[in-house]
């Protein structure tokens, strides 16, 4: 089975001119199939505030309203995902910008309003919120990306996907990258990259040596009974053995400028 | 040889939901192979206003600086493409969005400084003109689109084409029309069809029932001889002509409600 690399990267990296060039350079050398996850929050934040229009964040996630859904749609799929495939390609790498609409290559349901505990919403109770126009995506049809790939394009997917009535719907950027990893893994043998601000999981969160090299179901449960993994990486850590258990062979968390080289946290099931 | 359309469609018709949705209906309606290829210049004068960002336009061409290419990648490649991709995906079509530089499907040059005359410009005397980020197209991958057409894609073509050194840019969407009709002219029999305000090429410009229903090369000189064909139709004309000869069985020039009807102006050869 031929080897693949989904390598998901954030927004303050695709957003400075600078970062995001040594970025592309990196990825440009990953060796064999690719397929590259923006994000893109910060441009669209900037973009509302210029519009003035205001972000509201529940818990991290974007409420997405009409006006929002129209500045996201234009800055993931249209500022930062097309300046990246023109990038690419003059890297030599047939890049193609795909939001989920694209080919109906990503679907999902709209979110209905949730219920979001008052710690994560930073309020005194629990708040009822509606997302808005944020998409939980239920589809992701693997065999037409491996065509394209097979072919030697190299997708490059934004934050968005539809519902398949017409609406878009702005959809988290891990997300799309499990998804995409999860339903290419009938075709290749798949490694999820995170890219992330920090070389990887660390033991010690102040010091950026204690890299934990391996993750794996057992080793998981132990370093969260023993407190070494907290917070917000125990999420991100079930996510990316969940997508293991879904037939994505391995996934890293490393640093960005790291790309293709070895090093970071690997998580995989043993 | 199969057949297939080529359409494309003014900012006007693409920006109001309304019109759009008649639009993408009538287009979902067309039968076999198809390719969409929209403007957004309004959108994109509108937002670069939201923006604070001055529309400057000569001889009904935009200048394109930086900030305006930015504007112009958003509007066009993302918010107005996007949504047409979505909304067709929602009336059955498999709709793929395309800039020039995804899959490198269309090349350009930017475009140098050039003279503009003083009655083009609406200036006192001749103007030397520098566009900014726009592109001249020098090449567009017909076998590429023709592979992705006869697998059941529909290509849905923003009006931004690629230089291969990284920069995007600002492309004329009838230019972008043409060249992709002619780029498919190998492999399909190729209709390319302009929707036009008025009901197609008028013998008398304030009777909407006068639509010439055939020019050809010889038709084309008398009238322009004999004063029936005037000023900015003269060069549309002949565009049109020029497209033939490159391969495209005809070009037709009606309104956007009448697409997929008999009627309008027939252009072709002889």
């Amino acid at each position: 089975m031929e080897k693949i690399t989904v390598i998901k990267v954030g927004g303050k990296i695709v957003e400075d001119a600078q970062t995001l060039a040594q970025l592309l350079s990196a990825f440009s050398n990953v060796k064999g199939h690719k397929v590259l996850v923006h994000g893109g929050g910060r441009s669209a934040t900037k973009m509302a505030a210029s519009l003035g229009i205001e972000t509201q964040m529940v818990g991290g996630r974007r409420v997405t309203d009409a006006q929002m859904l129209n500045v996201v749609t234009m800055v993931y799929g249209g500022l930062v995902n097309k300046n990246i495939v023109a990038k690419l390609q003059a890297c030599g790498v047939n890049a193609l910008g795909l939001t989920g609409a694209d080919m109906n290559v990503m679907h999902s349901k709209r979110r209905k309003p949730v219920m979001v505990k008052a710690e994560v919403a930073g309020t005194d109770t629990d708040q009822l919120v509606d997302y808005g126009f944020v998409g939980d995506v239920d589809r992701c049809d693997g065999a037409m990306l491996a065509k394209l790939i097979e072919e030697g394009i190299v997708p490059v997917m934004a934050p968005l996907t539809h519902d398949g009535e017409g609406n878009l719907l702005n959809t988290n950027a891990d997300t799309i990258a499990a998804e995409t990893a999860k339903a290419l893994a009938p075709f290749f043998e798949v490694t999820l990259v995170y890219c992330f601000e920090k070389a990887g999981v660390l033991r010690d969160e102040n010091d950026d040596d204690s890299v934990i090299a391996l993750i794996n179901q057992d080793d998981f449960k132990r370093y969260v009974q023993d407190g070494v993994i907290t917070g917000g990486m125990i999420p991100k850590i079930e996510n990316a053995l969940n997508a293991c258990k879904a037939g994505v062979s391995k996934v890293v968390i490393t640093k960005a400028d790291a790309i293709g080289q070895d090093g970071g946290t690997v998580i995989r099931l043993a």
